[in-house]
């Protein structure tokens, strides 16, 4: 047996620092939009997305909201741990194991770190410095050391997203700023200023999927690759993360039967820093590679460009609640495939496309990375 | 497509505490093991089960071991977070959504903890005190005040599964305690006593499976069943856990088109204190409501009794490494029904049965509970 499937609703919380609320409270939000959009009142099983979600939290989660008795699993990959809880959810539904399945991610970072994110003791290469920040920053560094981007093409991936993000009332942050004021931010870690990397963020994102019905709001699910486990290859001459997404990215478009990444409408993908917008277009084949800061620059992938990517701002600008992320993400292209995007709407979006990149704390890890290609009713 | 699913092949590190190891030491000897036991020297896809492991552990722990560059998921379940990585496992290879997998249960607890788990700040249960040996001897307490179970009883488990313990190797603790020795070690919490608690563990153990072939040391599955997020239902009659078990079980027994338990030769069960193996032989169905602590007193449960349940010790002797104890349960079932388990060997085994079963840290997070039925070859 095998299902075409459907993504039937989405929903989020507000992602921003919310200290003050929990993670039951932001689940709620995100759950209760799901299951009015999809207009369902109960599902058959839950797949949840959190990295730094304590042992037994999804349940209690669930339960604050009267959803108990059916089968629950928390998944972790990562930043990819959202569109990982999809991927799962997807594939119950596809096989038939379940008819309607909810993918649920959640994640509160202001209450778990004082800034970013500190690799915990058993982290080798965390103990070393080389934390996130650092990591994506040697990659910037070669990447303007090869002359494959400027400063300033960096800088224009954080103008675009915090443009985009002035029409995502959601999102965490927002503005019109210059190059000029991008790269004048405080350095967090050089080449790379505070308004390249994404914040620190809480908020939850969900979806409800079932069986493709041809319904008039259906997102249906065209094709999703998921793969992990692999290093850094120190012999690839691409920076970190490169060879991950090409390689899922050409499993998820031979599964959709798509020839071309040229043929998507609409994209998010993962900028949890500039330059991994920049590697993220140049692996997915969206533009050459070596020229995605130069495709940033001249607006060729901002809203009312050839391919808009991340019109809800990213997490840059959306922000980047790690279990919440890739559903945030769903839920965007969502919206734009079904003409629900308001003032940040892609017009006529037929094809989006969802990638989520991350490695564990640290780099050598490996990494883990989920795309998605959903199409339009 | 649907396929028949086998294990392939096992393998378990040493329980105990081990401080000095660490997740990938632990894991490669799982790990290693059960490739050679498989005969395979690569698999497809990964499912992880860990509890306290940091995130992005599992992907660290097996690139150190060279598995690399596939999928790899990270399930958490608390105390069935093993045995939920198999059930993941197997249904990718029952749908043929890959064909060879490996699930990997993995914690080291020795250096989480300075004793029992600590609930975390979130857990509003957990700070009102609530933590799981006080949640047991609820239970314990309220069985003896009904009558249903002798203080002697109890500690008959515990002596039962320490002596089977004499004749596993990889077994933290064992011994021949007598039940006087068992009532008068270290109270725990009230009537639970220190021989009645699991310890302590740190450990790894694995599975490899595939399509069943009907290979001469393959081991079939035939039946699973997981269910999660009910909380304790106070309108019960039944102390905690004992209905999610029941439920579990049914719904197993049904996949494996079973009619009865007592067909069922040797078990694996979650004696994490005492009490719940009294509990869940109940729940299963193997013993009258009311008489598990008799049947164990009577050794109707031990080696050589009519049901012998946790031949390997069970939790409360071999360890309970959380992630890792399901396919540790898994494991000795596999041995047991290769008729390869030495003098913890059940004469003629045909049909094993494992169940796990665990809240979050708090009892009102949730329960998850997984059964599973596997088959000689």
């Amino acid at each position: 047996m095998t299902n075409a499937v459907a993504v039937h609703g989405v929903g989020t919380s507000h992602f921003g620092r919310q200290p003050e609320r929990d993670l039951v409270a932001l689940a709620w939000d995100a759950v209760h939009e799901a299951f009015t959009d999809a207009g369902v009142e109960e599902v058959d099983a839950v797949w949840v997305g959190t990295v730094f979600g304590p042992p037994g939290v999804a349940q209690r989660v669930l339960r604050a909201m009267g959803i108990t008795g059916i089968p629950v699993i928390t998944v972790e990959n990562a930043c990819a741990s959202g569109t990982t809880a999809f991927a799962e959810a997807h594939e119950a539904v596809r096989t038939g194991r379940y008819e309607r399945v909810l993918a649920l991610g959640i994640e509160q970072m202001s209450t778990a770190f004082d800034g970013a994110i500190t690799p915990e003791d058993t982290d080798p290469e965390g103990r070393t410095g080389l934390a996130l920040p650092a990591l994506y920053a040697m990659a910037a560094a070669r990447y303007l050391h090869l002359g494959a981007a400027t400063p300033e093409q960096l800088a224009a991936v954080s103008v675009k997203n915090h443009a985009h993000a002035l029409h995502n009332p959601r999102a965490q942050y927002s503005g019109r700023y210059t190059v000029e004021e991008v790269l004048a931010s405080r350095m967090i870690a050089d080449p790379l200023t505070l308004l390249q990397c994404c914040p620190t963020s809480d908020g939850a994102a969900a979806a409800v999927l079932g069986p493709a019905t041809g319904g008039s709001r259906e997102v249906r699910v065209r094709g999703l690759a998921l793969r992990s486990g692999v290093p850094w290859n120190h012999a690839s001459p691409h920076v970190w993360g490169h060879d991950i997404v090409r390689d899922t990215a050409a499993d998820a478009l031979a599964a959709a039967e798509l020839a071309d990444v040229a043929d998507v409408d609409v994209l998010e993908v993962h900028d949890a820093f500039t330059i991994g917008e920049i590697v993220t277009t140049e692996a997915l084949g969206l533009v050459k590679p070596g020229d995605g800061g130069a495709a940033a620059a001249r607006g060729d992938t901002a809203l009312g460009g050839a391919h808009p990517v991340n019109p809800s701002g990213g997490l840059l600008s959306r922000g980047h609640p790690l279990g919440a992320t890739g559903l945030a993400q769903i839920a965007e292209i969502t919206w734009q495939l079904r003409d629900e995007a308001g003032a940040r709407q892609v017009e006529g979006a037929r094809l989006g496309l969802v990638e989520t990149m991350g490695g564990g704390v640290s780099v050598l890890d490996g990494n883990a990375c989920v795309v998605v290609l959903l199409e339009a009713p």
